[in-house]
């Protein structure tokens, strides 16, 4: 990158602990990166909470009231104001639009609170996807951080973490210990990205 | 167990690196156990050498010649005269009658070389595994351990270990690793089997 910063956009719907796990490791040094903007699609999450905190410029792009290529279309706009190197979603819960997806095809990531391609998909969110690791009697779940693609959740995948499952392990046991792990891969990704060290090519992510 | 040790018949295919596994671990005391027999369906395995080498009375039942039935009843009448108090299946290549399956519920294990339920099924074995988990592009394989059930490699799931999977990974590279992970945890459930801490309620197993 030649001392240029890579320029991040967030997108997040809640609490935003993966937002602030960026944040920290831009702050610390370890993404050589620059949060340009976090951009909410609910009006009174956490995250702004934390984005003000940290002077990051902040956006709220409410999605009720407009169809979903309305609210994309402000989300564009915005986005494109920046014109970021990565998009990361981070805890973003609104299904995004093909339009949307290629566009940033290669420079949007995700991370997902499982092994996937294990428990993702359309209808694996929040504490379903935990709900059903454990139904499963796995004893492993992890993260996932991974290209964004028009599949859900099915992107080319970049780097995973491993969690144990326990047999007395909850809904919220579970969902700590990974969210744990996602607090280090997530920012890992990411500071591999801004030195160049994560690679697409023929629909296979891998990090150098 | 009260000082009486637990009885283990395994039943191989090929090289046994697995059996060898618990051949150790049975000799350094880890598996609080005695392999009473080991039974191959193939004539001549390295496996065979190893029970050998190490005074573990073996049988060899072909299958071949033998409808699936045929070959079964041999095997319940030679394992009937152990009467083990378990079965270990240590990379053994057929696949078995529900009748046998159902005989043998919640005191015959298998170990399987990924994150079941990934990988495995009827189609899944040997390099096959391995190929699946490099062309998927997950970044973490694994093992798992379970009871058999009638849905090959479906059952209960015991005990799981990961791997890293890295982009320049071979079916060889990636299937050594696993091997690595197999030969700490096959052995370490066949332990706490032993013990008396494996527990199978209601289609869920665990260790305590």
């Amino acid at each position: 990158m030649c001392g240029i910063m890579t320029d991040i956009v967030v997108l997040a719907s809640g609490g935003g602990t993966d937002f602030q796990s960026i944040i920290d490791a831009v702050e610390s040094g370890d993404i050589d990166g620059n949060i340009s903007l976090l951009i909410s699609n609910n009006p009174d999450p956490y995250c702004l909470m934390r984005a003000r905190k940290h002077d990051i410029p902040y956006k709220i792009i409410d999605h009720r009231g407009k169809s979903r290529k309305e609210h994309e279309k402000e989300l564009v706009e915005e986005i494109g104001l920046k014109d970021p190197d990565l998009i990361v979603l981070a805890g973003y819960m609104r299904i995004l639009t093909d339009d949307f997806v290629d566009r940033y095809y290669g420079r949007m990531i995700n991370i997902h609170p499982a092994l996937l391609p294990l428990f993702g998909g359309p209808g694996f969110y929040g504490e379903h996807v935990h709900k059903a690791v454990l139904d499963s009697g796995m004893k492993v779940s992890g993260c996932s951080v991974h290209f964004v693609t028009n599949e859900v959740d099915m992107g080319p995948i970049i780097a995973q973490r491993c969690v144990s499952v326990f047999h007395d392990d909850t809904v919220e046991s579970l969902s700590q210990r990974v969210l744990a792990e996602e607090h280090k891969l997530l920012p890992a990704v990411i500071g591999a990205f801004a030195r160049g060290r994560v690679h697409l090519e023929n629909g296979k992510a891998w990090l150098e």
